[in-house]
């Protein structure tokens, strides 16, 4: 029998036997928990779909058949069946490989995931595309039911099940999205889950009539006809996916090899589209990561024997989320909402101590967004926090719902800028360049927690339309240990000289203050203007800016303020020397001090920037 | 008894009888239809929501109880009732009253409406503002079947239900979205309306045991346990709305006056958010609307007698209809994608002649885009077409699912710019900015038709990632007609002379070409630099401009390629004078011409624009 390390493709497994494939399982889940303990990871989605995985590639043969990895947080096993074992300790490294699927990686992932409730869309056009092409190939997608909270996914099934292509939605329930999960979706599995005796009772009765793994047609058929008849009169609630348009089995065990490998035989048997339901455990096979699957889901690193996390401790989440507490103290019309991310958004204690008052959306961004509006509108001052990444998906909510009925919603936008682990669908990088396109819409950076305090009050009570403050993942830099938050909409630092003005805001004050202080102490005359309010331009920026000969400005985004004041500049006459630093390019993972020398928007990176730009002024 | 012209406020229909409210009903229909027919307007689901709307008025008193119409299609008869008769004769005219619901306009009005499937999410949001500031006024969400394809409508669904606030969402089910309705929602409200029998003899045992309009408590209980019982054996299908956690009452005749009373009593005594099915027929009450309720569900000017339009012709959207199926002929990998407007992107005759081609969403632009992008990444051809304003829709999914995966996916830009009629929430003036933040995508906009199946070819063939064209509602200008297209990023005309730069694209470009040749033949020295391809922006243009004392550019957005070019200009080190004509304001109602003479795009506009400059230069 082969072990883990000596398995190069899918084909190597397809004729194992179960007993060597148990062990299989075992190999996947003690690489995976070793691996994740030192690169950080998510683990709890992963550990729950080994069984699963190695069921998928021993039916189907990929690439000719395709698997959609819904967010790509459950394809560590997929990763190390296909070719990747090798590289393994390297996820979600610089150079490393992802930590979700990727074409450019292997022939084997069919489509980056990255944000949630895709995959059956897609699934749904990579069927088409091949059904169109001749191509008889299978496409799976294999979705959670936290992202099935997701509107895209609902749209995605109801167009679908439409189709009559070689399509398998694997529906993997843990009964856990990414918070505890909510509404419809966990009502409606729970009930589906209450049949699992009457399936695994058929299938034993498939297992007496047919020992090989191959169901044949008339088993499936008499299936069928049984299901049909007793579904009449007792489970009639599969009518979800059944209106949808899809054969529904399930649910079946996800953690049974023999059950899963028929189960998907059967879903390839069926002449139009399924949706296969299994039953697994998040974190399976690890005692800690069973026991707290949240705690695991997205990690650092921790010791694999206790899965005690290393490192932790203060953030600008944990300040925002303890900032708001004492707000809400204050006042009563304060709620909070979020979209599936009350841990990462640090709002536990609000929702402990305002539960009437704290929302959890589901991965619902949309609503999340006209919900708080409908409540902004009836009096409330909602406050959705949300990772810049993830607000992406409320763009049309933001115009038409708050920006242009001037609805007051305030946005606590996390994770903005460079985000490290999990590559460019996590960047938080367009938050700025977005909200510039959008009327009624103010932006506050803050460099430090008590500067994101001071916004956040400013962003509740100073403020109409949408009122938005953006801070990066993590700790707020240790060069700004004496800076003062001002109330004005920026800090500017004039040494009288008319040289050189860094125009900058949030984090990467830190390093261009440091970077002035240096020059300043070597003789160099440089002036820092520090956005606070990003968005609208203070019409006094240009103003101060025009009387310098030398104007660089300095932002972790892709750009925004770079292209406002250049334009503002030049059309107020200006006639000096101007450069932007922004992050011009995608940036796969890396740390958040790798990704900003990357950029060169670390200290090297911006002192040179500095320097190309003087030595030629 | 009170005719229509009488009523200034809901509360003067509150003692009207069945018969007096009939009439009522007679002459909302009347004055619709008559109004419509001079003014264009949303007829179809206008007619079929009047008896609804009066009934809603008997039993609700706004604005202490929130109606919230979703995309407020239906909100004419609402209007009528809530004291704008007088005015209605101003519908969607500039300065006139809305065709949507706007708070602005009347206390009455909830909230702005003007895209799809915002309703139940507003009204969550609205009752659960009621329910924390001790408010015990109802929210009610108004939706039709065709908004219910929308994600966002699901998001809503799935969070409301698990509320215990006031609220009740109407399910108006007129068996007929924007186009075709699609999917799972058609499937299932059609399981649903086979139960209509059922319901109706329920009804007929209220009137037995109750004569008076209230259903009182105990006759609640008991429609409840029969329907329990029931429901059991036969009618277990209202599952999906009883799982989002809602008080499934319906299907009930939504023009039968009596029955909508009593069933809106009835879901306002139930303890628990309620969705109330009702049947109408789009466009009841006229025959033609009632035999073509597409034709007349937007609609321009017609003959009231005949329902036959007035105008019509060939316009961007035909013209773009008619090139995609020549280029469908030539090319098998073609496919065509709308989100419920087949009719309005003219996608009916490539629907007709590639069904299997051809995919309808429904309201659902996020999942048509992941689909498309789905369908490229298997080699396919996607062209989605799309309005402007709804593309916003899809932010996310363009950037994650196309352009950060190179998918090569084409984008047709239907209704950009200044868009007549429907006011500020469906002007297409974002598309632009937007697009511009995200890497990997190519916009074209097309001066001309002939241009308009050049850019479409070039998007198709010539372009990687994202590739768009977009194209304003409505004809070219006749100010082009010997214009020739070229294969060029950008069209130069250069008169030789260093003093004026005039740089626009697409529609605008036939004014700028008119003034640039009355001054020219003036004397006065004038470039015009038309931009083809409008991102990326081209390298070429930077460098062309910067030898010219004044560059003006003016664009029919709000803004992109001001910013974008103002920057680079200056970086380049550029010390003329610079100036921006882009759309900076929120647009009501208005006919193009009005919209672009507000905003200083029409003729006179450009003009002084051009002179107030270069008299400053």
């Amino acid at each position: 029998m082969k072990r883990l390390e000596e398995i190069h493709s899918p084909a190597d497994i397809k004729h194992m036997n179960e007993a060597e494939l148990k062990a299989l399982c075992e190999q996947l889940r003690h690489k995976m928990v070793d691996t994740v303990s030192r690169t950080g990871g998510h683990l709890s989605s992963n550990l729950g779909t080994v069984e699963l995985t190695v069921a998928l590639h021993r039916v189907f043969t990929t690439p000719k058949d395709a698997i959609v990895w819904d967010v790509g947080h459950q394809c560590y096993a997929h990763k190390l069946l296909t070719d990747r074992y090798e590289r393994f300790d390297t996820l979600r490294q610089q150079g490393g490989i992802s930590g979700f699927p990727n074409p450019a990686e292997s022939e084997h992932d069919a489509f980056v995931a990255g944000h949630s409730s895709t995959s059956i869309s897609v699934a749904n056009g990579i069927a088409k595309a091949k059904a169109l092409t001749g191509d008889d190939g299978y496409t799976i997608a294999v979705i959670g039911d936290g992202a099935l909270t997701g509107g895209l996914a609902y749209e995605g099934l109801s167009n679908a099940g439409r189709s009559d292509d070689r399509l398998i939605i694997i529906l993997n329930d843990n009964k856990m999205s990414i918070s505890r999960n909510v509404g419809f979706v966990a009502r409606y599995l729970s009930h589906l889950r209450s049949r699992v005796r009457y399936v695994r009772g058929k299938q034993r009765l498939n297992k007496l009539l047919n020992h090989t793994p191959l169901i044949g047609r008339p088993i499936i058929a008499l299936l069928q006809r049984t299901k049909k008849r007793v579904k009449r009169s007792l489970f009639s609630n599969t009518s979800f996916f059944e209106n949808m348009g899809f054969h529904y089995m399930g649910p079946v065990d996800g953690h049974d090899l023999e059950d899963l490998t028929e189960a998907l035989l059967a879903a390839k048997s069926v002449r139009r589209p399924v949706v296969l339901h299994i039953d697994t455990v998040k974190g399976k096979g690890s005692p800690y990561a069973e026991q707290k699957p949240d705690t695991y889901h997205g990690i650092s690193q921790f010791d694999p024997d206790t899965g005690i996390p290393v490192g932790g401790g203060e953030s600008f989440s944990s300040r925002f989320g303890e900032s708001l507490c004492r707000l809400a103290a204050e006042d009563d019309r304060i709620v909070a909402v979020t979209a599936a991310m009350i841990k990462g958004t640090c709002l536990e204690e609000f929702a402990r101590q305002y539960p009437t008052r704290f929302f959890d959306a589901g991965i619902a961004e949309e609503h999340a967004v006209t919900f708080s509006a409908g409540m902004a509108s009836g009096g409330l001052l909602p406050v959705f926090a949300v990772y810049s990444t993830f607000l992406q998906r409320s763009y049309d909510q933001l115009i038409n719902d708050a920006s242009l009925m001037n609805n007051h919603i305030v946005l606590a936008i996390d994770r903005a800028g460079v985000v490290p682990d999990d590559g460019e669908t996590h960047q938080g990088i367009y938050d700025v360049a977005m909200l510039a396109t959008i009327p009624n819409t103010t932006l506050y950076a803050p460099a430090t927690y008590r500067e994101l305090e001071l916004h956040l009050r400013q962003a509740l009570y100073d403020t109409d339309g949408i009122a938005a403050v953006r801070y990066p993942k993590g700790a707020e830099s240790p060069l700004l240990a004496g800076y003062e938050p001002s109330y004005k909409p920026y800090d500017y630092d004039d040494d009288g000289s008319r040289d050189l003005l860094l125009v900058t805001y949030g984090r990467t004050y830190g390093e261009v203050k440091a970077l002035c202080d240096r020059r300043r102490a070597a003789g160099q005359a440089t002036g820092v203007l520090k956005l606070n309010r990003v968005l609208p331009l203070d019409e006094d920026v240009a103003a101060i800016a025009r009387d310098y000969r030398c104007v660089l400005v300095l932002e972790e985004t892709r750009g925004g303020v770079g292209e406002l004041l250049g334009s503002r500049l030049l059309q107020s006459g200006y006639a000096g020397h101007y450069a932007v630093r922004a992050i011009g390019e995608t940036l796969g993972a890396c740390t958040t001090q790798q990704g900003l020398h990357r950029v060169g928007l670390d200290a090297e990176g911006i002192e040179a920037f500095v320097r190309a730009h003087t030595e030629d002024a």
